[in-house]
């Protein structure tokens, strides 16, 4: 294959051109750590999370093949990637890569959509292809969600968010009504992640499944789910509670055993959840829908201690 | 909503009818546990993953709205709350969950295929929502993959597996031919951990980040990449490979940071990859994928220890 002027490294291409607003690998948030009865301040590096939309384009036809959830990067290799593991086309089959320039996409969007050219006269038989795709293991269907629902529903998050991937700031913006959730106490939280353990059960000894469990104020468990998938956990805790007439669950908060995505604080904001945890690191997409929507979201919950990274005034922190 | 004569609990529907071919959450398989220089077969339990085709219907109309990897258990509480938090449907609109009981449909799929009936008179305008809906941050598009795709690439996997979710096959079968890969001693896996996790750098700071690398049997690391998606990490490495004429990747075997599905097998078995490492735990679709396409299969690859799920003769262990 080539790709314009660098036949092995077609990433370079466009990048001078709008370095400015291409989204980096990691993203700078200011958080609030707490540890034990210690409260600080300080910036933390997160994971950058932003759809990438993947496009072909042969003979004058061009077609969305996927959106997917991701960290800015290596996104040539993404779509070349996942285009020889679906099987649509192999090295041979590409003629070039390239983000999408049109001018009708606002600026911090056009690093967000891949083209792949084909060499091939038509597209691939993709109707078919297209009607056959999954949801997934560990996200599954991420909202309503097109690229540019994903945009609509997230302009206001856009506008106020920096260009840079400095985020600057502060986590305490203002203080909002806090739905029907009463406030937190660290120690509370501090249990949470061992009796979500507990409850896992038979489950838990298999060592390969994520758990979701929904907890009142005092920490007491009204229910944990499993699966080999983070956003199905999710989905059958949220089930359970339609299913038993407990929606929207705005007196609860939802513990995840691992990384908190964007789908997951999505999934959360649908059933009315004010406040979220994670035993692992936020996105950078979770933390913007977190501030976006008056959520609470803490991250890295271990042992006696954890980070907020939005809305921090649903916890309570006894001095030590 | 009510769910025939359990308002509350339509899981309990369907059960006793076929509860014998009813897939279980843990898969029980042989395994073969490497620590140090010392060698045992033993019993594993391992989360069962299975696809779940979720339906609705309304008025004589029938749309097959997504389907999702999943660990098999409270499969209506899945459904309900995909539907709620895609806002497709609230309590009110559901009019009762039931297992696909098609009759031409084999028996283990039955439990694999779940339809939701709304009270309304027509389905929601599902085209439109059907084309927006995404890949995933942690899975993706996962293969070319309806149900019917995705039983008719694993046909001679399901023929050869027991009903029951107990496994009975040692883990030794019959040795294959090896393809490229020289044979990997186990001191080198046990180093291949800490050279990934040197190797993600700046990402690494996150904490937020699935990794792969991709490793000579001698324990060369050749490349790495990273995303807040699993198989976002893959499809970079791949891509990678293809963009360097690499492909396929018969010579080298695959490193991921976390547990290992069913997605990542297939997409390293499409890249040629003979074997994969995780350093948690594998799923059950995973092994049998593995088992069936020939493909050494490592997981919990931990400190001096790992366990080996599928064709162990491609990783020499020297005696303590």
């Amino acid at each position: 294959m080539t790709t314009g002027h660098h036949p092995r490294r077609p990433d370079d291409l466009a990048v001078t051109a709008v370095e400015r607003v291409r989204p980096g690998p990691t993203t700078r948030v200011r958080v609030r750590e707490v540890s034990g009865g210690t409260v600080r301040d300080r910036r933390d590096d997160l994971a950058t999370e932003e759809p990438l939309e993947i496009r072909i384009t042969a003979g004058g036809a061009t077609h969305t093949l996927a959106i997917t959830m991701r960290t800015p990067g290596a996104d040539f290799e993404l779509a070349a990637g996942f285009l020889s593991g679906e099987g649509i086309a192999g090295a041979g089959d590409i003629a070039s890569i390239a983000y999408c320039t049109d001018e009708d996409l606002p600026p911090e969007a056009r690093y967000n959509t891949v083209t792949v050219r084909l060499r091939g006269p038509v597209l691939p038989d993709l109707p078919t292809m297209h009607r056959h795709f999954m949801t997934s293991s560990a996200c599954g269907v991420c909202g309503t969600a097109s690229l540019d629902a994903l945009r609509t529903r997230q302009t206001s998050l856009k506008e106020t968010r920096a260009v840079s991937t400095e985020d600057t700031r502060p986590v305490l913006t203002e203080v909002t009504p806090m739905r029907a959730l009463a406030p937190v106490a660290a120690e509370v939280l501090y249990e949470l992640p061992q009796r979500l353990r507990e409850a896992q059960g038979i489950f838990g000894k298999t060592g390969g499944l994520h758990a979701a469990g929904l907890f009142a104020p005092d920490g007491t468990l009204l229910a944990v789910r499993e699966d080999v998938g983070r956003h199905n956990a999710v989905d059958k805790l949220v089930g359970w509670a339609l299913m038993s007439e407990r929606l929207p669950l705005s007196s609860y908060l939802l513990l995840v055993s691992g990384r908190t995505s964007y789908e997951i604080m999505q999934k959360a904001l649908a059933a009315g959840v004010p406040m979220v945890c994670g035993v692992s690191a936020p996105s950078s997409l979770a933390v913007d829908l977190a501030r976006e929507f008056d959520m609470t979201l803490v991250g890295f919950l271990r042992g006696e201690r954890f980070n907020i990274y939005a809305r921090p005034e649903r916890i309570k922190v006894a001095p030590a």
